[in-house]
């Protein structure tokens, strides 16, 4: 390549130092801290994406994720984004335009779930509850039985209000009337039960930055029998390249067929979450989630505090505390942070200056982080 | 949460080992290595991706973007995916439903372009050449001048085909044409002289993976004012929420409003890949990566082999190479994969099994490589 070229400017050719973030203990709605296993296997040098060695890795990282879902779906692979990545990816390849998909819509998450499945010309029908509440059985049936949809779309762990929605019953509900459950298990994933196939849930999505303890950057999908059969059944192509399924399927599926370049480093991250999930067993990764929520839950309560959710729904990786009546939300969050290096949420829409959102995630999950955090609200809040 | 579980199965709990990758070099179409400077940055712990700390780190990646990319555009930005979604973002971005897209196909990514394009309802005309070839200026104005499209899509650098599609005329001709030039850079960005604001590209996309030597996962994107102006006219809604630049702009921009949560880990590793392109001075780099390729080129030369694009039009940063006649093209990349730790990519599409394709890119382009590679092959191939 001979040709003559323009000099090149040092306008944007700014000076920067290495990289030096702050210490932080991520206590808020995610991301948590990875775990160091995770970060040590993140920065293993790389193999090719196609390389016999990846190949083998991709089969490891799709069947413990089978064991972390409870679910022996086939169709079960990482999508190469973040947790809304995912979610987009169920949206459109199960949705045709003109599809009815009802969404129940009880916190943030939902009314992104109403988004996207819009963009996909879904005709979008909504049930909704006040932040914080969740869907009864009854209420369910009565809007399937109303709407007939073809898709209902729930959110297992609201990462906006912390309450978890019991989907136990609703998939034999969607059986009943012939109808896809879709589920949003971001939060849930690893942290809370969770059996997708028990309950029936086809289809399912996650994040890998809550309660996997890895980086935010690749998102767990997974779709069942029926929802594989309904995109098998497609009329329309996706309307999405990226997130295509049937090409996707390719690479992850027998014919390793290059479609997009696979994030590496971030598969090499996740596979060793998913490791750490398998080696501690579910039964004690939910229980130890659920001790320390316990701990927290009765110091806040010790301090005057009260949770924003109803105990039986409330979700033990992600609590809402109400702010007191005369406390500035976001000013002990900022003191919060810039005191003691400890990240916590503060409300989003409907809650946004009436809650914190803490969250103890994965890793994150362990006394000594609820110990610490107590005393530094203890110091900021002031007791009561 | 009281709730009677099922008993968790441990059907996919399988037992795994630490992973082990073989240290491979990466001298095909890329991935490339990583450089070891991204990966210590890849694996430092993070901080949220609303943490003030992670905005300041924000504006450094754009700002180091816009030196490696030679342009001023204030829409520069890293997104959440790999160069696939960022070349995807381009398209649902820029065209709506029944929009003309011109794309010149001569070679694998050209079809990619047109796949995209055809889902997000374009009207997609192309423009064909043999793969290793590329576009006249007069063959660009006489498809511009026929076709008056919305929209011109050329390859910068065809991974596919080791040609290097020359931009300077190119953007001039869409001026006159009231159109806008989009251009794949994912091979040339840091690799081969580009200036995007010089030549009047209007829109580019790019990857992490190929000469910035960070791991794939991030994808570099940016819209010049007139591609901003014509976002800003649109009277439909993106198809795409994921990659929808008018919500995705407002975290990158001045209102730093949560769209999805960021992959902080690959913004870090992504900012340390920039600065090493800042500091070696995009001149230097792109001197080394044309020296590098000489001598590659020179060692394939006297083993008797030679280059499929005519040398004006050749890329220094990835070769291809003719496989000889009664030479098996794939014995010869899994030997070097299996004996000698080494990845160079096979041929696709119209140059399946006809050549093999190098990589020297990034932190792999070095002497030390080219020596090894050369001395490999003549082991395997034969001096001829």
């Amino acid at each position: 390549m001979k040709q003559e070229y323009s000099p090149v400017t040092d306008q944007h050719r700014i000076a920067t130092d290495e990289l030096n973030p702050p210490p932080r203990l991520l206590l808020g709605p995610g991301p948590s801290n990875a775990h160091p296993r995770v970060l040590r296997a993140l920065a293993t040098p790389q193999v090719g994406h196609l390389d016999p060695h990846f190949l083998a890795l991709m089969a490891d990282i799709q069947e413990l994720l089978r064991y972390a879902w409870q679910t022996d779906n086939d169709m079960t692979i990482p999508v190469s984004g973040t947790g809304s990545a995912a979610m987009e990816a169920t949206v459109a390849n199960l949705l045709e335009p003109g599809d009815r998909i009802l969404i129940g819509i009880n916190g943030y998450f939902g009314t992104r779930l109403h988004d996207m499945a819009q963009r996909y010309g879904a005709e979008v029908v909504v049930l909704h509850k006040s932040w914080g509440e969740v869907f009864t059985a009854a209420e369910l049936r009565a809007a399937l039985e109303k709407h007939r949809p073809a898709v209902l779309a729930l959110v297992h762990a609201e990462t906006s209000t912390g309450a978890c929605q019991p989907l136990a019953e609703a998939g034999a509900l969607c059986r009943e009337f012939d109808c896809l459950l879709l589920a949003d298990t971001v939060t849930s994933l690893g942290g809370v039960p969770l059996f997708l196939d028990n309950w029936q849930v086809d289809a399912a999505y996650s994040g890998s930055q809550k309660c996997l303890s890895c980086p935010p950057g690749i998102a767990p999908l997974t779709f069942g029998p029926r929802a594989v059969e309904k995109i098998k059944r497609r009329k329309t192509t996706v309307a999405n390249w990226y997130l295509d399924m049937s090409l996707v399927g390719k690479y992850w599926g027998a014919e390793r067929t290059y479609h997009h370049t696979a994030p590496i480093s971030m598969n090499y991250a996740l596979r060793e979450a998913l490791r750490l999930v398998a080696q501690e067993g579910l039964q004690q990764r939910w229980q130890r989630h659920a001790e320390n929520s316990r701990l927290l839950q009765q110091g806040l309560q010790d301090m005057g505090l009260s949770c924003h959710v109803e105990e039986q729904y409330r979700l033990p990786v992600l609590v809402t505390v109400r702010v007191p009546d005369g406390v500035e939300a976001k000013s002990v969050t900022s003191r919060l942070l810039q005191e003691y290096n400890i990240e916590i949420g503060n409300g989003l829409g409907e809650l946004a200056g009436k809650v914190w959102r803490i969250g103890l995630m994965g890793h994150n999950s362990r006394r000594e982080n609820v110990v610490l955090l107590l005393q530094a609200l203890r110091e900021i809040v002031g007791s009561r």
